[in-house]
């Protein structure tokens, strides 16, 4: 089966560094179509950011159908524009973020989202009370390392194992939630130092979509229903 | 004061008829500036239609501080891209759906939405889930006239009726919601034929804006944190 | 328009000094009728006070609508006997403790209040419970300042900004309700001194009851049903 | 033990009935003292009445220490000024229709309470919100039958009846809870014919109030905090 | 009447000791047969205890019936079994955990539980949950000595005080429940010391239990639907 | 990788024709070892059941380890001793009934389980309520066929479609998950006459399982912690 992965940013360097870590996800079953999107924010850290970004991610999904995909994965841990891009595409749709967010649920009793930036945390605190598990959600942290230097990745992990730390011990979290895909790399080692799990977006993502299409599921279109001819057009043009 | 109310669709035909009727909402006090979206939907009934207005939507807000005006209000029921708005404006933010469930929780222990199409509702679902008080919302039902069709104000009137009354017995409300700011003309005769509160949206979104100024009163810039300068400058070149 | 507010104390030191910075609320628009209760608590501190000044505040209530009101303003943080005023009155009844909570929930994802004394906070525990937001109160909190001592301004503000700033910090909160309409005068320096919304109850009922006023709204008769004829006969020979 | 009831309505005829009944339900271990209010309403059938009937309910509260009581139960299933009681007395305070909701749901996963008239359903509404189990709560419904007009047995174990099984068909209750002490009467019989629990609240609130006399329990002071001296001395002369 | 209460552990040493404890909660109306399980853990400590305990709890449960017992009560904190316990027997069952938190709901806004052992907390933090109350629950702790260990009463009484002082300064804490009914002797003391409400589960099992006979009640047959007859079956040939 | 699924049933007619079924859901990754218990209930069909099936059910999930597996599936809708099997096995531990109904919650708003007895019904409402989204549940349903009687597929699926629309037009479910493994077989044909997503509880755990074991991810050891030495050999003698 073949699964699209949209990076929501428009970052150039990003996508280079990114794709090729994207890229050794795929398996002999499931191969990988990465991209990102072609115009909006250089990174995605804020619900304006996610505003900005939201038509060309839709475009993304529109295009998945027409490029053979079976599924869609947004790499995002925020989850930009989820619920539109479930009621347009006729592909399952699965996002990094929620996915991570079920997992974790499964692994554990609560956890704690550590993200990159604090101007991040209002897209998370949205999203885990639209969901309807905010209570399980004993905190929402940030780095204060922007996407981009992610790039640093002792610099990374040790900023994510501090923090990781402190919500253990001061929020009574039991798991952590990575709460961006650019620190996919440090999630193995940051497991390893806390001895609790450790959640990768991305990972989550791309396996879940690999298990709906195995599954022959897709989003209910009771709840995601089709937005108009009118507005499917407009995003053609974009 | 100078508030600026934001119609969230791009729809001539909407913003001719609809701006007058806006006009009459000014006062002596209280001067109005309507404007509406220059591209993007020509309703906004879906997320989907939410995530393509978005960035319109939010270079009109960014715009109100040059436009010399005291406060912005987001003319849509259903709030779109608000928290985006809200974190990029130094002017205070109302959006016409959520000050209209803000005042209805004033006056009834709960209350149904009434809007226009069955797919606009998850819009709404989102929304209540997001602000925290899903549990207090009996209903969100639809009559299914599009907004451009709004313009009939009887069958309006009817369809709204209709479902108000059934609502009211099927669902115990106690207050209705209307989940269009399109249905601001029969608002008055609805109340009358109902005997319970009716509270349109637009007009509790101007009248709260107004109180913000009067009270000098903003959102907290600890929730709704700065986006980035290089995400603000790319919605200039929108 | 006359909007009559309703100290719910029978203080008359309180009164004098009040009533001077309510009269100071009216506008052109909005004429006030000031007043108080004339028995029961010199202050209105616990359930128990509430109790003790319910029946005169509705006594007080009820006199609006023959003294050519058009609507009651319950002069008090702890929203007391509201229900019950809501159920005995032709006219909008607006609570100040009430109003601000709405007004808040709509400037930040949550907030504090800070009262006055420590046995205060039930009444407040109980109020946000009723209302169906406690998940969005982040802390309640008193200042240990009497009602009648918060004479002394520059006192009251340092404890508020005192509190107000342990609550940010320590609770998370992101804007501070106050919690007894005395605090009125220090409101404007407590929010400059923060940097964060500061929401002064009175302020923001008086201006919510001027709106229904102006949008055709009153408390649902689903929710808030008539008393009996021969309770509202007991009350007027109190 | 002594434990002191307290109707809160003045009702001459009620008393007369219902006291003969209250007395068949001391024991060799529990004496009681069966009281009502000696002004107020007579009957408790609104928040209006409740505010109305709450100071002389909580003076017959502070004088049953001086009567040599060891605990005091509200005899009413809406609980009245149930938090301001706690505050004022030495004594353990239990209220009739706390004590039965906490009875049902240890009987059951859900429960309904089916009250008197339509009007009162805010109160018991307000109630289970405040104590933080309204999601246990199927529904609130009414007989339309006045406190008074209780009298008539058979009339009102048929409307009982009735309303229980609709209740348990349309809104999948499991455990009907008596909304009024005055239905004390028919709860055998209404078990019987329903086939689940039937929680009468005296019975339930006499039962618990001597089980914390010996226990050695009563209200938590934190939660209780004591009024002031001044509010306490204003009810002696009221 | 006759209660019969089930230590849900088989230590011989813990019945011998308990048990006498036990019996000093006879009443001259209330006698009680104090029973242990023949086989499964020596104490209940963890959740894979009472799976293991369970099948030995449920046939006491059974066995009641033909002992001539009126009431069961689960002589344990953790309510193991419970909602099984509740299907299978035609006896009113009450478990000493949950009875305690019902208790405690109606001395104080909230409470927290002190236990033994960390890893006995998942159980307290599951039921609290399936309960629906646990956003009253300030904090579930532990004081981390083993319930056999709980022998040495100054020890423990030691170990509780502390615990429970931080709780009430940390957690905001306003009731203690214990959360081992080992703990029951220093519960006086406990109190005394603290000065806020002690609740002990297993004498409010036996009391509750005994109101329920007096009360003519048992739990819902639509809440607790009996299991099959093979099953049932299965039990006597344990 | 090899995966253990343990049917919580000792039915051997279930395990002869269910065997079969399982090993096809077998891939070239994922070898699956299919066990049920030795003892216990022939079908798990009540909180009864669970307790007697518990410890054999706990039996198999240590045999995992040393039988060579990665991980172990519960093959069972209701989890059954879900979590004593995590606190006990050093491999991840995934049930079927949770992994499907975090599913669910990826496809769609909410959901409604159909289940095969009314007497099973109270699992699953206890079991969503641990898990904390019950307010995402419309709700809980049953066939009224036993686990037994699933073999008839044609009758099987007659009564899930007819519970499935009844459950869509009355309660507003927008996807269903089956609420026994037994339905497996009836799942694509059910989804493909309904249109909405039906969910199948044994596939998604199969299908989790193996993500969790490529992922390098289990339970937490904070939300599962070990249980007693004492315990775990009491197991091995059952």
């Amino acid at each position: 089966m073949k699964i699209k992965t949209i990076m929501c940013n428009s970052s150039k360097e990003f996508f280079e560094k990114h794709s090729k870590i994207r890229e050794s996800l795929a398996t002999q079953e499931v191969e990988l179509l990465v991209t990102n999107i072609e115009k909006g924010p250089v990174s995605l850290e804020t619900l304006f950011d996610e505003a900005l970004a939201g038509p060309y991610i839709l475009k993304e999904v529109i295009l998945a159908e027409e490029q053979g995909c079976d599924a869609v994965v947004l790499d995002c841990a925020a989850d930009p524009v989820l619920g539109a891009a479930r009621q347009v595409s006729n592909l399952p749709v699965v996002s990094a973020g929620e996915a991570s967010h079920h997992i974790a649920l499964m692994l554990s009793d609560n956890f704690s989202i550590i993200t990159t930036l604090d101007e991040s945390i209002s897209m998370f605190r949205e999203n885990v009370s639209k969901y309807g598990y905010a209570s399980k959600v004993k905190s929402i942290r940030a780095i204060n390392l922007k996407v981009l230097d992610l790039e640093d990745e002792e610099k990374t992990l040790e900023a994510l194992y501090k923090e990781a730390l402190a919500t253990i011990e001061e929020d009574g979290t039991e798991c952590i939630v990575l709460g961006c895909t650019g620190m996919l790399l440090v999630r193995d080692r940051l497991q390893e130092k806390l001895g609790i799990p450790v959640v990768e977006p991305l990972t989550m993502g791309i396996l879940l979509a690999a298990d709906l299409v195995r599954a022959g599921l897709k989003q209910s279109m009771l709840s995601y229903k089709k937005p108009s001819e009118h507005s499917q057009k407009l995003l053609k043009n974009l």
